[in-house]
């Protein structure tokens, strides 16, 4: 079965996330001073071909810890969906 | 009222993405090669205090348009959620 999964990789909150601070203050002279603590992660989607959804789910969260998120750094969630 | 905006931005489908590309590469090597196709964009988070959540839509629709895609490059598409 083919799978798609869609995962957000963000900095833990714990952090600060300058990226995130600097875009919060640039909304300020875009004239959105409504806007504020604006966070900035990565979105990743993926296709995976597995046996069962179990299975797409182990190796996709083993993909997270191994290459895609800095645990460190950074949390990670991620929904599956059936393609 | 205060809404939460979650917003995902990605590199338009018909554009090639070389960090995706690379990182689909990878999973080869890190023993999983079930995975393929990864392309990555960004996760945006923000709040943002509005009169009402039609109100919200509109502005963080401007912000990213504005500020957070680069609509020649990147789609994006986001959820509104009452905080």
């Amino acid at each position: 079965m083919k799978f798609r999964a869609e995962i957000d990789v963000m900095p833990l909150k714990a952090l600060l996330d300058p990226q995130g601070k600097a875009v919060t203050g640039s909304m300020k002279n875009l004239g959105l001073p409504e806007i504020q603590n604006v966070r900035i992660g990565k979105h990743i989607t993926l296709e995976i071909e597995a046996d069962s959804k179990d299975s797409a789910k182990t190796k996709v969260d083993e993909a997270c810890k191994k290459l895609l998120a800095n645990q460190i750094m950074e949390s990670y969630e991620f929904e599956l969906f059936e393609n």
